[in-house]
């Protein structure tokens, strides 16, 4: 095992985890130890952080073919962020691709793991699809796991290898169920969640977007700057503590679209809010009433998972992070 | 697909295997249905019944070897019992064989028969291991998933494998979470639970047996006989009505051992329960200590699945089947 401190991030090239090694070149240690070593991992490509004050190896490889997850972990990194998956929408219609990548993916990199005898802090992205209905209040953290997405029953089987492998002393691991990161940035896309964001993003980019649910439907959000300091405070949380659970859902903003939407005028106006146009989708409707809205997160509460203030706060981190401070007239 | 009933058991050398084919052989028919045939596959040579009404293959095969699983189902069964796998204390000291045979045997067997694109029932053993303490009295339906266990862990994955492969309608599965079979026939084994029924089960032979635990000690129960009509009843359930969670509690009857010893005792007297000694053995206290005692099975209550009426009954069905009436003096 190396003295010096190695983390490896895989799913490098997606939106979290550029912005995890963004933020680890900008605060370059991890419970007070200086990274020294990035490898990024990815199916495509990987950009890596200019200016690290650390070395960055990227590799291209797909962890659920044969060798490849051996490889990722070939010189035992002691700090492993496993974001690698295929999102759930691809993952639903391409069934086997989105078993083989999402389930045989994640237990190669564990097996792997375990295979090479150190035992690393591996910190798991999980989701609220783990979750399915019917819902009768806020999810609790006992709350039964049937979710109704191939995506969601992939994460269920990630999370139960987590935590096993921990148990075992395989590894150290910690997942973190993540709520619907909002404002997401990038180009709209097909994801009937999609609305969620956009409804902020485009009229704050001068666009116009299109809201298919009633203004009182509830969801809850994180930024993806609370969703990369999760990333973080998971990286150091003592596992002592999780009582053989290392799988928590993380708390998150509930609101309405009617409040996200103020949250949006009071940033930019009554003519930003003007750029939305209701046009009723019931088939959006009907999957959105399915998901879970809230969610109690008592157990990551108290471990100091800290969310986001309320919506204005993850609308002003939208436009200091992504537009600089900059907003559409 | 053939139009003669075929059914294909797995794990067909282990006791319950064993069991439902006598049964099967005693009653031929599932659902109205007269059976056919029925193939029984186990990695030991199973037994064939003897003068079943029916045509019987037996197959030797490890699930979890390339090939074996398209094998099994190369003629597609309609009716499929999936109980193959590696008992908890096994896949706890053998990590690598219970993944193996428990996971990738089970994945093999639903992936086979989501490639033959024919869609049969399936009946899947799954365990009450799949909950992990700690517990605030009976387990209820919608108890979160925390083994404490490989084990559990392994039927919790297959239970979420068994639910995205029905949902998407490569077949049509219902999951039955079995409470400890008492009395379980046979040798006493090494189980931390094996007590439960070697404090029945030698004494009716005139044998001793030794009690680890408090009397006071609570814990559910079926008889090998429910645990067979369990089966069944998945075998034809109107699967409309599961509502994707197609992974159900059994009902169990639930009680302490001083009631279990009162029931030894209407049946066989004062001198067979003379015959069980109090040796407390702290480390089988604790371990028992950390499972579930009581479940609310109210779901499977409901579907019509039907418990042993008390643990009278459960001694009775054992002194029936097993000792063909006869009780040690």
């Amino acid at each position: 095992m190396n003295d010096n401190f190695h983390v490896l991030i895989t799913g490098a090239a997606g939106m979290i985890g550029q912005k995890l090694i963004a933020r680890l070149a900008r605060e370059p240690r991890i419970g007070g130890k200086p990274i020294e070593r990035v490898t990024l991992v990815d199916i495509d490509e990987p950009a890596a952080p200019k200016g690290a004050p650390f070395k960055v190896n990227t590799r291209t490889g797909d962890l659920s073919l044969p060798g490849e997850a051996m490889a990722a972990v070939a010189d035992s990194p002691q700090m492993i962020f496993h974001l690698a998956g295929v999102v759930s929408g691809e993952a639903e219609t391409d069934f086997e691709k989105g078993y083989r990548v999402n389930i045989d993916g994640t237990r190669f990199l564990f097996d792997a793991i375990r295979q090479r005898e150190y035992k690393p802090r591996v910190v798991f992205t999980s989701s609220a699809a783990v979750y399915g209905g019917p819902f009768d209040g806020p999810v609790s953290d006992d709350f039964h796991l049937t979710p109704h997405s191939s995506y969601g029953a992939a994460k269920v089987i990630g999370e139960q290898l987590l935590a096993d492998y921990s148990r075992r002393g395989f590894f150290d691991g910690v997942g973190i169920r993540l709520p619907a990161i909002t404002v997401r940035p990038g180009k709209p896309n097909k994801a009937a969640s999609g609305f969620f964001s956009s409804i902020i993003r485009e009229p704050l980019a001068g666009q116009n977007a299109m809201l298919p649910v009633d203004d009182k439907t509830l969801h809850s959000h994180a930024s993806p700057r609370a969703a990369i300091g999760y990333l973080l405070h998971a990286a150091t949380l003592d596992t002592e503590n999780l009582d053989l659970r290392p799988n928590l859902m993380m708390p998150a903003v509930a609101c309405t679209i009617a409040e996200q939407i103020e949250a949006l005028r009071k940033v930019a106006g009554d003519k930003a809010v003007a750029r939305i146009s209701r046009v009723r989708d019931t088939l959006v409707e009907r999957i959105v009433a399915g998901w879970p809205h809230e969610f109690e997160a008592k157990r990551a509460l108290a471990l100091g998972f800290v969310p986001d203030k309320d919506f204005d706060e993850i609308v002003a981190i939208h436009v200091e992070d992504e537009l600089s401070g900059e907003v559409a007239a």
